[in-house]
């Protein structure tokens, strides 16, 4: 099978293309191409026998939706997004490459499967990673199913709305697709950044390698985690399971783990010691503070449950899953 | 004060002209003038002091909204759009009046708002008509407040998107906007037509003037309706009240009846005597009771009470509206 991955030069991107390069397979097929593309040209991954076309192209181009599409795809992630700072600080560039890019995907998918010289009728899966930004404050403390979507930022915006064509191009069967809220993923991997989230990662990559890092908000707060393995393992089963299953219902929040701060680093404590825990500094930032204050704290993802998809149970798991996928199986110091 | 009806040629428009022009004001502020807009010129309401301009032009084209807007309208009535049908019928139609043309609008006034030549802040109400389209089956006997939008139309998911819209829109600044769900209008005034939900309306309207009417549904069938005239008031409402209490949760299910086609019948009967009931005639249709069995037969629209939209209490009280608004007062035979 073809899989196309859009936004595959991100964190999420690259190790997609890994994974179902180590895998050789998708739900029990044979993966024979990858086509992979961002807005610079992703770097293909090692070890994978089928062929390889990666390409760099921005999806809100005329045509380049289409091009994206030619080899009909059988799986088609949409991971290609703009993260919510940037949707925040620049109104077009958010609507253009968050929503704009999703539609003309959508349309070109449509046109391709309706088009006169179509030797075949063609109605890819299409995964695309929404985000717990569809919801905002005042929420229940465990979001349901069934909670509406009243996004406080235009990048929850967007992806609300991309939920919504999601479903209503799977209704008119236009392609076959499901839309999976990620937790926020920890331990990210690479370097401490400026998102606002990036605590919860720094907090624990950084002591398991020797370095120090900066928590600024209180132990008390709470959030929705899973690990970079996990969230693969959401895209590869929403790319492989039977979506009949959902009805028009095509969103879905994933499960996750609900851990406080202080969860956290008592799971730091036990695997990787006091010296590690001893690596973080507290600098309260109110601003954070204040930001992190708006954000969901947990979920009932039932419906993602009874369909399959399994979380992290301890955060214990989730830094045992970094040591083994980052750090060579090793808690290491700094080089 | 300037108020702009979109969609000024339809049912709605039209009663909503009619209204501005007989009250004068709105919300306590004189109406000196009224933009009447359709895709084929409205006319214009009798009896209005005011300027009337009046228009026919199709929003998505180039330069429409920006036409439409360019008096800088202190309040826009967005109420144009195609129904569930055609927008079903014909999908690129449906998304290009029902989203695009919503989308036009509301970057015309944002630019408007922005532009290097504004003379003066513009930040205009904007109360966007939406529908309980936005919801699909299942849910839950009464739709509460915080049910999640999965609508099962391109109608609904083009409902649903602007009202997203609306409410980014508003968050950041660009204009200060409301969506509102109305119910299903009963009594509809003019003639039957093919709308699925038209037997609402028609086993009452064509009775109280002596004619026949078709009821394709059993008698136990539970809908959601507001007169026209309680239809009018929620539009001035929203047109007028302070929205800062709501946030930015900006659109909100309405308040009205639940009854069942029964309940309605015996409001006939109380109100128009037992010879107007003799006139409905049963002829049940699978396919009318298969759509109307998805749709919803109440709500809990607590917080829309809460902000001071007032529904009917009975249907008698719907059945006396229309004879005082349509039929001068009289329950009449036919001409």
């Amino acid at each position: 099978m073809h899989i196309l991955i859009l936004g595959a030069a991100g964190m999420v991107g690259r190790k997609l293309a890994e994974r179902l390069a180590a895998d050789g397979t998708l739900g029990g097929r044979p993966v024979t191409a990858m086509t992979l593309i961002d807005v610079v040209a992703p770097a293909g991954p090692a070890g994978f026998a089928g062929t390889i076309r990666t390409g760099a192209a921005d999806l809100a181009d005329p045509g380049a939706a289409e091009a994206a599409i030619a080899g009909r795809p059988d799986v088609i992630f949409h991971l290609a997004a703009i993260v919510s700072g940037e949707a925040e600080a620049d109104f077009d560039k958010g609507y253009r490459v968050n929503l704009d890019s999703t539609r003309m995907l959508f349309e070109a998918i449509r046109r391709l499967g309706s088009g006169q010289g179509a030797t075949a009728p063609y109605r890819p899966r299409v995964v695309f990673t929404s985000s717990i930004a569809v919801f905002g404050a005042p929420f229940p403390e465990a979001i349901g199913d069934e909670f509406f979507t009243t996004p406080l930022t235009s990048y929850g915006t967007q992806k609300a709305i991309g939920e919504l064509l999601l479903a209503d191009y799977s209704r008119r069967g236009f392609f076959d697709g499901i839309g999976i809220r990620l937790p926020t993923i920890c331990i990210r991997p690479g370097k401490p950044n400026k998102a606002a989230s990036g605590f919860f990662s720094n907090i624990l990559r950084e002591p398991l390698v020797g370095l120090p890092a900066v928590l600024p908000v209180d132990d008390s707060v709470r959030h929705w985690h899973a690990s970079p393995r996990t969230a693969m393992g959401f895209l590869l089963h929403a790319a492989s399971m039977d979506l009949a299953p959902l009805g028009w219902r095509r969103s879905l929040s994933m499960p996750g783990l609900s851990a406080t701060v202080g969860e956290q680093i008592e799971a730091l404590r036990r695997v990787a010691g006091e010296a590690a825990v001893r690596l973080i500094r507290r600098e309260p930032d109110p601003a954070i503070a204040a930001i992190v204050a708006g954000w969901p704290r947990r979920f009932d993802a039932s419906r993602a449950l009874s369909f399959g998809f399994q979380p992290e149970t301890s955060f214990d798991e989730i830094i045992r899953v970094h040591i083994e996928d980052e750090l060579g199986g090793r808690i290491g110091s700094a080089a």
